[in-house]
This record gives C-alpha cells, structure tokens and sequence, in this order.
C-alpha cells in the first residue's frame, strides 16, 4: 500500500501519476498530455540498422510506444558515442509479477543490443517514505530486504555482470548525494507539487525524494563506474508512469550542466482482471508472480483472465472473440516471441475459430516454460552474485 | 549570505530563527517562547560536583543560560550512564569569528570534565541548498572545502583525538540516512513551515535538510563510533537559535524508538558594533577573525567595538561607563577567564575610574596571546590530523 498523491483524472476519466494508474488508459492522449514522442516505425527501423539485430517485439508490437529524445541519443551513438541505461524498481513485495518485468525484458534487449552499461537503482527509500504501513510492521530493514530479495530476480533476467550495476539507495546513496542536493537546490516545493501533486501534510522524505531518483540518469553520480570525466549520455528504459521524474530530472539538467537523460516509454501491463490501471502486487489475484507455480499459473489464468470471449460458444463462433479486451491476448501480444503464432492466435480468436479457454490454454503454455526458467535461473543466483553486481566498479563501456 | 526563511519578531522586535538574529535579545522571554528551562545556579553546583572540576566561566557567567532535560541527563550520568556531545559548524567563511569559538570552547570544556566522546558535524549541504549565491560562483564543492578549511580550526581548539569524529555531510551521508528517512518520514512539510517558515518557492533540499541535522542527535546514526547496541543519551551544546531543530528532533525522538537529545543553549556573541542581533562573517568589520593579526584585532576592537562611555572624559568620570552595552566589557565576559580581575574591571569601568580606551586595551591584551595561540595550533594541525579527525573509528567511550 503507498500513500498516493492526489492524482488528476484526464478527460477520458484515467489517472497515471508514479503512484497511480486507472481508468482506460488512452495513450495517444498521453503523449499529448505528457508532451512525449511517439515512437515511430521509422525510429525502430533505425535502432534495427544500428543495432543490426531484429527490433524487440516491444518495439514492433508498439508496447513501448513513446520515448524523449531517443532520435539524439541514436544520432551520438552513429557518432561512436556510448551511452548508458537506467532504470529501477521500489521494492514493494518479495515477489515480482510479471508487470514488474517488462522495463527489465526490455533493458536485458538494449543493454545486450547496443553493448552499454546499466545502473539499476532499488528505491528502498521511496517505498519506506511513501508507505501506508505502520514503520513498528514495515520499518525500513524491511524494505532493504525487500531490495535484496528483488535483487536476485532481477538478476536471473540475465544481466550482463561486466556492464551492470545494481544499487539500493540505503547503500550508494553517499555516492548520490552530490548530485542530489544540485538536484533539491534547483527545486521548489511548488515545483513538485505540480508535478507530483504533494500536499502540506505529505512528509518532507516525500518531497526531497525526486531528487534520489533524478540523481542516477547524470554520470557523474557514478565516478567509480565511468571514471572518464566526459558526461555519458543516459538512455532511461520505463513505464510511462515515471515520465513526471524524469520530466523534472530534464528540467533541471541544463542548470546543473549536464545532459537530458533520453526516454523510452512502455504502456502498462495490464491487471488479469481486466484492461484498465496497471498489475498491482498488493491485489495477489491480480497478479502472476515470478514465483508462482505451473499450477497457480493455469488457475490464475483459467479462473481470473478477464475474457474478451462471447457469452456463449455458439455466439463466440459466429461473432468471435474481442482482442482489444481479452487479457489472454493482451499477455501474450506481451511474452509470445514468434509473431507469425501470434497473428494465428489473433486471427483465430477474433474470428470465432478459436474459444476462449483455448487462448487461455495458449497463455499458459507461453507463461509456464518462461516462469520456470526463469525460477531455475533465479534459484541459481547466490548472495555471492548479488554483492558482485553491487560491487562498485569500472564497468565496461567500448 | 544565506536565503534567510521570514522568521515572526517577537513582541520586543527580536527576531531569533536558525538563520536570522537580529533585535535587542530578551533571553528570559525566549526561554518562555521556546519553552526551554533556566540554567540555574543550583544545576551548575551539580555540574561542579559531577565533575570536581570548577564550572566553566560560560556557567558561572550565566553564558549558557537555558537548558532541556540537562538534569535528566546529569541523573543517568551520576548514575552510571555515559552520554555523547554533538556539536557542529555550517561552513560559510574561510575563517571562524570569535562567536563560532563559543560552542566549541564549552564543548571542549565539557569532553574534557565529562570525559565523554563528541562527534561535529560540517553542515556542507546545508550551506549550500541555502546559499543565494549563484551556484556556478559557488558549487558544492566551495562549501565541501570551506568545511575542510574550517575543519582544522575546529581541531586547533585542543579536541580529545580518541574520543572526536569530526564529519562533513557530504561525505558521511551514507551512514546518516537511514535515520535521515526515518526522521524525514515523521515530519510534514505542515511542520518544517511551522518551525522554520518554510514557503512554496523555498527549495526542497531545504525542507528536507532538518532531518540531516537531526540524525547525529540519535547515536545509531554511528554505529562504528558507538557498537554498543544500547542507544547512548546525546547532549547538544549550540546557542539558542539552532533550538528549533532539536525542537523537531526531540519531537520525533520517541516516535522513531530513540530517546530526546538533552540541549544546552548560550547567548549569542555581539557584534563589535553592538550589544544587539550576533556577530556575522558576511561584515568583516563587525566581527574579528581567528585569523586576525594582533594589529588587525587592536584596530578593529579600537575603531569599531561600540563603546559604553560616556561622550567626554568628564562625562565619564563622573557617571561611569555603562558595561551592559559596552563592547569590550561584554567581549571580556566571554574571553577573560579571571574572575577577579574582571570583577575589578567591571568596577573601574562602571564607576568612571577606567576609561573606554583602556577598556579596549584590556580586551586587545586578551584576545592577542589568545587568537596567536589559536593560529599556532592551527598552524600545527596538518591534513593527516584531519584525516584521523574524520576516520570512522570507534571512540572511547569510558
């Protein structure tokens, strides 16, 4: 539970605030709104050229569909200019699900396709200030171990150890502080209140705290991982959620002589339960965790899977099924690699042929071998891993 | 110069906030204000007597003159229980003034009589998320090495090496912020604007800096100077303006499990144009500097230290300078140990018998051997020394 700044509702009745997504999310408009790119083929033709790889089926599938200055960071990288990825996760509950995973899929593919480095931040201090919990029950050592636990998973996605450096704020956060106070110093209360919406009554952790997650997208806030003294470009991977940071963070670059960091935005993932708001960890049915067992993963699926399915079968075959809703076919436009499989299904589905459990069944054989993988691969991740990947040390940038 | 929060004149025009001292300081007022405690003459016996040493002349002159829970903290002492001393320094100039010596003279008076550890805390971040000076005139790093300038006058005062950890945020902050969030996350912004007039347009680093400030009040926050588990009671020598930080910090002490700092507050050190706000380092000519010569402290107290004669020597003779608003009178309180003789100046001067050029000379006389006793023991204080000042070490605590 986080205690949530009041968010505005947009037109079309969603709210998306850090802390905050529901509603039908209507994300044309939010690029409006938000005053983002959109993410044209034409930009993932050319991370394709440049990359010489096949574009993520992120990219190809639109999921992420937004982005701030990727065409400059994608000019100074044809230039021989390096850059390097940030992104993050607040650690909330022991498990990931499988919302949490898309920004790290998605690094995981950039980090491996442009050869950068990756700093991730573990923001156990913004999930301890912005807690509903009582601090007796939930002091912060629980969100530290919370980190710690997050940590291993988000190292079983693959991370390449020589290029990745993984950090809680608790831990690094001397490293920061730098750059933190620049950051505060060029930063009002009113500021963050439009921003972030605060109130009087909200703590003043609450309120500094934008600047510990702005701090990580300058290089400077890491002199031991990128010793040269030039500024390396940042390039940071995320939901578009947590576009209101990095606005501020882009506001206040030039005062402090630095570089806007550059953005890639994703849609949310959405909840089993239906297209709306984004998957929460604290609703358990809403979720499928990255621990969830093969049998917990067909009954989350079967039972709660919100259905873009008609009433009966005889009216599923005759007007078929609805793609647009059918959270089955959401996930798998999310985690099912082979695109000419996916247009079957599609075409299948939404033309009657092929019946609601049947799509699910789909689901279920895409989610069971990737989750079991990726438990195996999480298993295998010892505290000696951990301390390697937040071990703080040159990383390797060509 | 310093972005001074508006602070509310009391009913006699004064004007007391951590940034701001101007006004004609009623003390008897402020301790109702405040709600502090009278230092009287009975708790300075007990201090006598705990430590067999005669009080320091900043007790018996009524210097120090207020107090929150000293008793308590002298009752667990008599009792067995050692205590810390946390003092510290906002490094604004390159030289300290005679009215920064005041709390480090008494705190070395009280380390030495208690034989207790101390820890000083350079308020680096804190100078400069309040300076109004423009940031690229005066980065961090300006503020960073006034605090390693200031350091050495700090040592030069004659701390116990084995029981003194002196600390600039900036470089301690790691060790600090967990109990920086925990304060942090137990204070509003409703509260720091009540305590500290904070507004909309003040920076966050500023609203949120109260917590740095009160984290070394909790001994946690050292747990490589203190590895006992057991919480050590911590007493706060500082004049009475830096009151409503502990103010605050003892307010969220029992909600964080920690027990209340104990304070001891002294007046405030005139300016040499008057009995009235404090001596400040933005005027060099209303303040002498520990790295003033022995010509520049004779033509400063000479030229500029507000007289309490009369207008003519007859004048004087016959009704007797007025000691309250005389300067050098006032200067003497603070920096002439012997109380006999300045009994007898006290006499001579009121009485008309000396007169105020004389009285300037006995506070030249004073303050030369003093501030050239200083300078050679800053002289003698090497960067080794402040290495070993600032290394994380455990303190002896008996």
């Amino acid at each position: 539970m986080t205690e949530k700044p009041t968010g505005t509702p947009s037109s079309d009745g969603s709210v998306v605030t850090p802390w905050q997504v529901t509603g039908a999310v209507d994300y044309d408009r939010l690029i409006a709104t938000f005053g983002t790119t959109p993410l044209t083929s034409t930009l993932v033709e050319r991370v394709e050229r440049l990359t010489g790889k096949k574009a993520h089926h992120f990219l190809r599938r639109g999921i992420f569909f937004s982005h701030r200055d990727l065409d400059q960071l994608l000019d100074a990288y044809e230039n021989g200019q390096r850059f390097y990825l940030y992104t993050g996760r607040g650690p909330s509950s022991e498990a990931l699900h499988l919302g949490h995973l898309i920004p790290f899929i998605f690094t995981k593919y950039l980090q491996d396709a442009f050869r950068v480095p990756l700093v991730i931040q573990l923001t156990d201090d913004e999930k301890f200030l912005f807690s509903k919990h009582d601090v007796s029950s939930h002091p912060l050592e629980s969100y530290i171990q919370l980190g710690r636990e997050n940590s291993k998973d988000i190292i079983a996605c693959g991370f390449d150890r020589e290029r990745t450096f993984l950090f809680a704020d608790s831990d690094y956060i001397g490293w920061l502080y730098p750059n933190v106070v620049r950051i505060q110093r060029a930063v009002s209360f009113s500021q963050v209140r439009g921003i972030f919406g605060f109130q009087h009554s909200d703590n003043i952790g609450k309120i500094a705290f934008p600047a510990v997650q702005a701090a990580p997208a300058f290089s400077s806030s890491f002199p031991h991982l990128f010793p040269t003294k030039q500024q390396i470009p940042c390039l940071i991977p995320c939901a578009v959620d947590q576009d209101p940071y990095f606005r501020m963070t882009r506001d206040v670059a030039p005062r402090l002589g630095y570089r806007k960091p550059a953005l890639i935005h994703s849609k949310f993932f959405p909840p089993l339960q239906g297209a709306e708001g984004k998957m929460s960890a604290s609703d358990p049915n809403s979720a499928i965790f990255l621990s969830d067992s093969a049998a917990q993963i067909r009954k989350k699926v079967n039972k709660y899977a919100f259905s873009g399915g008609r009433d009966t079968v005889e009216e599923h075959r005759l007007y078929g099924g609805d793609c647009a809703r059918d959270i089955a076919f959401q996930y798998l436009c999310f985690f099912l690699e082979d695109d000419d499989r996916l247009e079957d299904i599609r075409e299948a589905y939404s033309t009657g042929r092929m019946l609601s459990g049947e799509i699910k069944a789909e689901l279920v054989r895409c989610l069971q071998p990737m989750l079991a993988d990726l438990q195996a691969r999480r298993q295998a991740v010892s505290n000696a891993d951990v301390e390697e990947f937040m071990r703080i040390r040159p990383l390797i940038v060509e």
